[in-house]
């Protein structure tokens, strides 16, 4: 294992301490837990509040600020914070108006995340809780019952943290909550797994030529192990199994989201996008939404994600367009 | 050479297209060129015109927009545009008020930008160059006589994009980036070298416990390898070295930009910049300025940079905090 860090088992704080330390006019470290959160707390607004284990940087401490998140409860490197850290959360950005707890469907986090919003109400903090799956590669999967979460959380994020920003209700953060999820899906291609820095090695390998699609944020096993191939073939496979998803139809509306995975420069994200955008045209969709970039990593893989998203409604574009001041969106 | 990429030379186009595409209310690409255009470009201001070789992604397309650049210059992969390509970049950026060349000192570079220089005054536009040189690894190199450019390119582009987008002069722009460039100095580490894609495999191999100090943003050679250390003795070397060529004292005020290298994912880039806290804590140095990501990348190479830019006046800081419309800053 060749990286940048020093005793493995102080990845965590350290990390935490250097964000913290380069953000420190936006963000703030509770104590010495895993909470970020947002100096800039806006009194009676809906709270919201995700996170899970670390090793997805930025997510979700990147996505902390006005116009998305007020807190992000930050675990172990792909471990589950506890539901005392995650109830500290709560009390920590609930601002009168209740929290949204925006939760990725892995067992320990949803386990942890409903204690902590049951922790929460016996101090009379309103909770509600929404759980994003849009990893459209397997049903149920190592640490998962049912599809996964992944980089389409960040959209939840957007679409959400604008709502509140502009004033919405707890229930009516929910009530988007439960119309986008079901609207965007997501699925990826790893060319190399990732090494938790505890492990020392990487979680699953693949051959000089090999990719397999479908692979979790945490090196879950994806659908198919296949040869390297152009990124027009890549991005063929991708859009038609989200195709297979969405029944869309000409002139649909939608955005899409290229998540790089850690270890992939921006210039491979771009020859992929410029793909996409090929593949959709033929579809005859109307794209009114785009984004490339590293949002949800699972640390040092090689690889992406496509995140499409069905703007149904004109108003989660607008929230998607929002202005937000975080350090990663 | 395992990449998400079509044929490698097509890379560089299918990469500015995706790239266009992706944020097209902010930037356009000229023709078929590597020109990368602000879309709003203001009238009567300076314009600001950077570039070099592709590879450095997000450099500088990233950083086109309101407040930074008005247009970037996209040669092929590690390799010099072209001075009609620089040339042709300096007639869009051109709004009346003549155009500043921020150029990263590389002989190619240092060469085209200047004949483009030529040309551009041939047609009665007023120009002027700045040379970046804030790599302090080594004298002379591959293709630098001098010092190499590197991440501290990017503060120049924010200090003179705020500057201009103020409203000053031509002279007064260049005036500051005479001051500013031997105010900021870089020094960098790879774990591994930059795979172009059309050469297929990587510029250089270090051991799987190796590393190099000073190593150039193409692969250049740098000044010792050694074997991989604790993130902790990584900074202390590289700190020591800016503070041999800074010659600061207790109180003096500084930023500091921890740059990925583009293979490095954030979670090493915090943890070093904690470390570098700590350091710089005990030096007696006021850190006013912050900042960690990949902004200046060697393709896939694992490693860093450290950049520390001394703030010798308060309209410098004033200038890194300015608000900017860009991709990437």
């Amino acid at each position: 294992m060749k990286k940048i860090i020093n005793q493995p088992e102080n990845v965590l704080d350290e990390m935490l301490n250097g964000l913290v330390y380069t953000n420190d006019k936006l963000i703030e470290r509770v104590g010495e837990s895993g909470i970020i959160l947002n100096k800039n707390l806006k009194k009676g607004k809906v709270g919201l509040v995700s996170g899970g284990g670390s090793g997805h940087e930025p997510a979700h401490a990147g996505f902390v600020g006005q116009g998305m998140l007020d807190a992000a409860v930050c675990g172990p490197v792909f471990t589950s914070p506890t539901p005392d850290q995650v109830f500290e959360a709560i009390q920590a950005a609930d601002q009168g108006a209740g929290v949204l707890l925006i939760i990725k469907n892995y067992s320990g986090d949803v386990m942890n995340f409903e204690m902590a919003k049951d922790l929460a109400e016996m101090e009379d903090i309103e909770v509600e809780t929404i759980i994003v799956d849009d990893d459209i590669a397997v049903e149920d999967s190592t640490y998962t019952a049912g599809k996964r979460g992944v980089a389409g959380t960040v959209l939840v994020h957007k679409i959400l943290g604008a709502a509140a920003d502009k004033g919405a209700s707890l229930a009516e953060v929910k009530a988007i909550a439960d119309k986008i999820v079901p609207n965007i899906k997501t699925l990826g291609v790893a060319l190399t797994g990732a090494t938790v820095p505890e492990v020392g090695h990487a979680g699953f390998t693949l051959a000089e030529d090999e990719i397999e699609f479908g692979v979790g944020i945490h090196g879950e096993p994806g659908y198919r192990k296949a040869k390297i191939a152009p990124s027009k073939e890549l991005a063929k496979e991708i859009v038609e199994k989200l195709k297979g998803q969405f029944n869309w139809a000409k002139g649909d509306k939608y955005g899409v989201l290229v998540n790089g995975l850690g270890g992939t420069p921006l210039m491979e994200q771009f020859v992929f996008m410029n793909d996409v955008k090929a593949l959709l045209e033929e579809e005859g969709l109307v794209i009114e939404f785009k984004k490339a970039g590293d949002y949800m990593t699972a640390i040092d893989m090689q690889g992406l994600s496509l995140t499409m998203v069905h703007l149904e409604e004109d108003a989660w574009l607008e929230n998607l367009d929002y202005n937000v001041t975080t350090i990663a969106w």
